[in-house]
């Protein structure tokens, strides 16, 4: 399948090493081997650190047991930060949407990281997601929170775990359930929109 | 540049692992930090074993004396074939060229890596590559070679590199110099070629 030389025995580890560098995202079996070659060429400068520190990560790095955040420590930096507003929750599905979420520095509320989306086709329920966590923080009387914002995907999944999630929310009157807004991003032209994108746009309009 | 997390410090071990990944061939900093967190959400599946068989390759894998190629042992299973053809020797500039070789399954003699190309915008000169070890082996009065293939790319660095071999090996009157053919690949529209390739296959011509 890796069309790796015939010379290579299956217990070569070169070959073990590229077939691990295949599953990582965004590498496939041809990049992997050019990766491979890469490191070996550059081992002091480049293997050996990205080994050593592939070791120190997942030795130091943990997941933040109230957000799902990725953090040296635990509860998290944000999650500890006295400054935050702590009754705004912004839930989204990845610690990488988290980090888009900071690059703008436009929130300062806390996280909720979900872990993923509901998925009928890939089989993700309710229960593999950190929904019942959310609904934990949400009940505890000792810090109440305003409002949620679902930061999820435009996409199909997104929005039903957004409903799904609005749903079992339905049990705290006093939240506000928000979602972010859907239209023509800044620099889009029309002319290359879905019209999807933009009948939305044009039904959620507003006033100059 | 990374656009890493602001509550990220200089010495978060994630950042450095991003940074670290990000250098890989094929990967940017986005890509880079996909694949971090793909690594720490699979510590166990792959994080670990990858952490392992960088170790393993850097330690087990070493480059052949002979003709470059990496592997196992050192001379490689290549160069301490019996069944090859020791008198042809196929220049290449680097060992994924050795492995696309061998992939064909269409040429049984012996390797010689030259790692890379002369390069006058890079500054790679003749020592910087491995050709005074072709040199050494074409004098080798033991093993006397009939024929070296340049197998190198069809740019002006990799055709600079075969004519300056070419040049080099001039004192090897018996020795057969040639280059891979060129012209239309298998599958290839006309159309879609470029006036080069076209201008050089119709030169190139042969009878059917």
């Amino acid at each position: 399948m890796l069309n790796t030389p015939s010379f290579n025995t299956q217990h070569d580890p070169l070959e073990t090493l590229i077939k691990t560098l295949a599953r990582l995202q965004g590498l496939g079996p041809r990049s992997a081997r050019r990766v491979a070659l890469q490191l070996l060429k550059k081992r002091e400068q480049l293997l050996l650190p990205l080994a050593q520190q592939l070791m120190t990560a997942s030795e130091q790095i943990q997941s933040c047991h109230i957000c799902g955040n990725l953090s040296l420590h635990d509860p998290c930096l944000i999650c500890s930060d006295a400054r935050r507003d702590r009754q705004v929750i912004c839930v989204i599905e990845d610690v990488d949407d988290l980090w888009a979420m900071e690059r703008t520095a436009a929130f300062s509320g806390l996280y909720h990281v979900l872990g993923g989306t509901l998925s009928a086709l890939d089989g993700i329920r309710p229960e593999d997601l950190r929904i019942a966590p959310l609904i934990a923080r949400l009940s505890d009387p000792q810090h109440p929170v305003r409002e949620i914002i679902l930061a999820l995907s435009a996409t199909v999944d997104g929005q039903s775990t957004a409903y799904y999630i609005a749903d079992q929310c339905a049990k705290f009157p006093e939240l506000k359930i928000t979602r972010l807004a859907q239209g023509i991003p800044i620099g889009g032209e029309l002319d290359y929109l879905d019209e999807g994108t933009l009948t939305l746009a044009l039904q959620s309009r507003s006033a100059l």
